[in-house]
């Protein structure tokens, strides 16, 4: 039985774990973390839970978690990870870090674009980056794993074959992002009330949301040099959900099976990427629920260019699905277990 | 390994119906029935379902099936189960029919409201209806389940008690339900796309809604004697839940603890009908994707009436779940078996 | 050219109130009151007055306003114009108050179900009930009108004629509605985020809603005696709009012809009320963004009830449609001047 | 008085030209054509109409038509107009062409990307392609008008002072573009019911949308050289409203009030082009139901590009409020007349 803390768990992705990890029978979770409601019951925060949990919120004290529990997971906001990290923390247990502290190597480049002071840097270099497609042989053996960014995720799936194989100028890529609402958390903002956002599509932080240099940087691994790229995030008017719609000019004529190969070379046998049939595009409602990242492109020759696409839930393979992803190959069990989880339609 | 097949599984239920038993190790499906889409990829039709099954659509040849499944799921229109049992099929197999087929005990009263004549009124007495947390004896043996409609599985259950109890007069009784449009079927109707039914809600069937007929035989069993009802139904721009809003005439002076005793006495044990705490009300989101019926109520002295509240998913506990637990009680597996799903939120 | 200010401007209702009068060229609007935005553009609140609005907000200092002002407009939470009414103000200027605080005439009645004081119910007895269908004539040469609930607008046309013709026995009438999201207002409620009202709906207020005793007093008016019913309100996943569904029991056998009659007696010429042909059921969409009401009624012979509907947009007729209306009336205008609103579909 | 005949009224653009126009006193609509609803109440197929329009619905006779009306609408599929049209016709009304058939100047262009021979090209040449900011001076004696696609109005707007003044390369124009679901019409296709839309996102018609040639025919009109772009659309959740995000890379180092005053050099005197203030991004709830097109920009140095954003109501500027622009101009009417709509929010 592995014992599991959530720090963060009355946040949509707090919530999310608590769901993916009740499922199971080899998890207990001994720990509901949370700033604002300590002592309420969780399932006065979480209805859903009624008669499934019984336990109350404690506070967010990671060092007394670390003493009992074989894992953390920190859905926090910024900085609140970092803040606390310890050597005595991470060689009591392991860290699943759903936040951005960890994630961006260069600490200069995540304080210029978060606009705070990273309190422990000394860890950055340890911690690993848990897109396990990419990074699973490290993950193996880490303590403490930076859960990637939802935007992230689906934009690395979507774009690094084709940069990983050259078939993409890496200087041209565009991505052109929609998310449904419930990224943005459940704080009470008047931005995200539903009569605001309902019937209503709009950009937001253009050319400066904090996801646009932890995706550079994994697209930079794969080219084997800085990437620079263009990223509009928007808002949609649902609750899951993250579809990218990505653009780069191909730096030769290629088939459609060039491509495909590309792809199918990288994910054929990942699980939880699914390399969509020919014209067949991803959509957010086909994954809603799973830990699937649905993928496909479309060379447009007229153009030269190849618009690759990508579609997933933000709160499973984006959040909370990919953290236990990361704990099943920490914890040496297969990687998918508690998680096949098919799409709920409609 | 139970071999199941659905007909009718493209349809929304039959697609629920796929999705819960595909979570499953210890069922086989081996046959995808479709009307429209024989010989077609089922993950074409379901693209939730793409790598997880490689199946192509069968036809809805029932007595075939018969020949080699352990239970057939009908999730067919009105009149089709009915028109082709016979004793052969019922001999070979278990059939569980989610069409209101064999629902009403009375022929001429399904007759009545379903406008079309009953090809095989003879297993009607046999059939038993399948709402377990009332007739759980009679479905661990019966060969032909009627699995009850969405609206009369969420609405005896929030009334069931207090009509047994003798606490409401059963002749004042008047539902007001709310459904998702995922209840109207796959079809393509104009009354359903999405732009008629968004920021809209409307009643429909006013007094003359099928399921009027069979919300009373159940309440009349109850009540022990004939009960008559106002029930009106309303399209709501979701895609699942059902919320039913009951009222009825307290035939006494009664506390909240005396009520809630009666709810308790017939649900304490239940795994799959949670009786809410004190002025919590039950909401359909809390409740979707999973198979619980959420119920509460609150006496209004006021008036001496009693407001009975019930939230559903109305493919799960309404269909597709609830079809489950059927089976599971008829082959003598954990009633919740496969079904304890955690109500996803947001 | 008449002088109009709004005091509570940057609420929803005050939203709806500039639009319908801004879109007119006999009014000005010389003051956009506020509490939280003094001194920001109204159209950085209310983006879609971009280059239509040029005003910042001004405070919420109504006496200032009553020396400039023809009418005033009071959008405000329950409590604040009954804070500060007195004769000076409404002997310079007209007062539509759209909160309830003059609406109920026993004060004692509203300090109940209002949980406060009310500090000048010296002037209930002179404020008129602006509901322009039955109280016309009272509005005209009126100084203070109390602008209904929305709610009680729809409920109270919907029943009213069957009431006052005695086709129903008020002793039986229980009214259950459902509104969209806007209702709530523009305050940052964590219940009213976006991701917990999409996909959900619930019922609130079970019992104790405020709006009870405002339809109880009007449908007493009617009936010429006390009338008690049970009203139950439900949030639906929509920006605007309300349906009610009402049920009440016939005092004598009648047919379709009767009913209709009693309707149309009542609203035949009536512009803003339109009773629908037999068997269509009045929607909330097909009235949005104008000042109708749509009824219906459907005659239930197995019950003995009538099941009575009415759709509208509870920010048009629900709250600054009426308010213009009763504007209107005030000052000798065509009733329906600015207001022939078709309503906008999809 | 003008007399105006709409020929398609029944779909969702015929039915927004009835609103706008059914709410001036200077039009007459003596003709509400329909293929599907010959002879039924126009106020049965929309019943926001009710009591406001008792007309029945007549066929599809243009040439009928012609005789009375001064002005036609043809809001109907491609190539119906183009397949009735001739001199006699022209000679006696005018006509305002809401489908593609008109739109693109090379009949080879249209033919390919619309899959269907061109039945009159000998008009195409006459036509004006109707968007009154570029073409106002050509549309005033226009005799037909190809109205607009609601993509390119988006997007021709948002981007065609930037490429007209030099500060973007034409060949590296990205657009990126979201619709609401009115966009695909009234008719009852799978694709397009509730629950296949709501929440949920998708591109579409990736790299051969129709719209593409058409939007490259107007940036090329402002470049002074043909211009290729990639445009991909995507169907969003919600009834109304366009948003376009486009990418171009700057030609030269430019500051935010370099970019600004292009805009402002075309934009400053159109009413019904809101050029928004700095870092306030475009919304499509922000325009609903009005003629706007709000735009705005940000210039991304990282990359040297700038991002280009466009919210528009699909079907008022998108297709009705547009060919109403067309007719007042057209008619020596004031250009806004009838269309000074107010957004409605929310």
């Amino acid at each position: 039985m592995i014992k599991a803390g959530i720090i963060g768990s009355t946040g949509y992705a707090g919530g999310e774990l608590a769901r993916l990890l009740l499922q199971r029978d080899d998890i207990e979770i001994l720990w509901y973390g949370s700033k604002s409601y300590v002592d309420q019951k969780y399932a006065s925060i979480y209805q859903n839970m009624f008669q499934i949990v019984d336990d109350s919120c404690h506070d967010d004290n990671v060092e007394a978690l670390a003493e009992i529990a074989d894992v953390i997971f920190t859905a926090t906001p910024q900085g609140f990870c970092a803040s606390l990290m310890n050597e005595k923390i991470l060689s009591k247990t392991k860290v699943i870090d759903l936040s951005a502290d960890y994630r961006i190597k260069d600490v200069a480049v995540y304080e210029e674009w978060y606009k705070m002071e990273h309190k422990t840097p000394q860890f950055i270099k340890e911690a690993v980056y848990g897109l396990p497609e990419i990074n699973r042989e490290k993950i193996k053996n880490a303590r403490l794993i930076a859960n990637p960014g939802c935007y992230p995720t689906c934009s690395t799936l979507s774009i690094y074959p084709l940069v990983k194989e050259g078939l993409i100028d890496p200087g041209t890529i565009i991505i052109d992002a929609k998310s449904g609402t419930s990224g943005a958390g459940r704080g009470a903002k008047g931005d995200n009330l539903y009569c605001e956002v309902n019937e209503n599509i709009k950009a937001y932080g253009v050319g400066v949301h904090r996801h646009t240099p932890e995706i550079e940087e994994q697209l930079s691994y794969g080219a084997g040099r800085s990437v620079t790229i263009s990223f509009t995030p928007h808002l949609v008017p649902m609750n899951r959900g993250i579809l990218i719609t990505a653009y780069g000019t191909l730096t030769k004529s290629v088939s459609y099976e060039e491509v495909k190969a590309a792809y199918d070379k990288y994910y054929a046998k990942e699980y939880f990427v699914r390399v969509l049939e020919k014209d067949v595009v991803p959509q957010t409602k086909w994954v809603e629920g799973s830990n699937f990242v649905d993928v496909n492109f479309k060379i447009d020759p007229r153009t030269n260019r190849v618009i690759m696409m990508g579609a997933m839930d933000n709160l499973v393979k984006g959040a909370a699905g990919q953290a236990v992803q990361n704990m099943n190959i920490m914890f040496g069990l297969p990687e998918n277990k508690g998680l096949r989880l098919i799409p709920m339609f409609p």
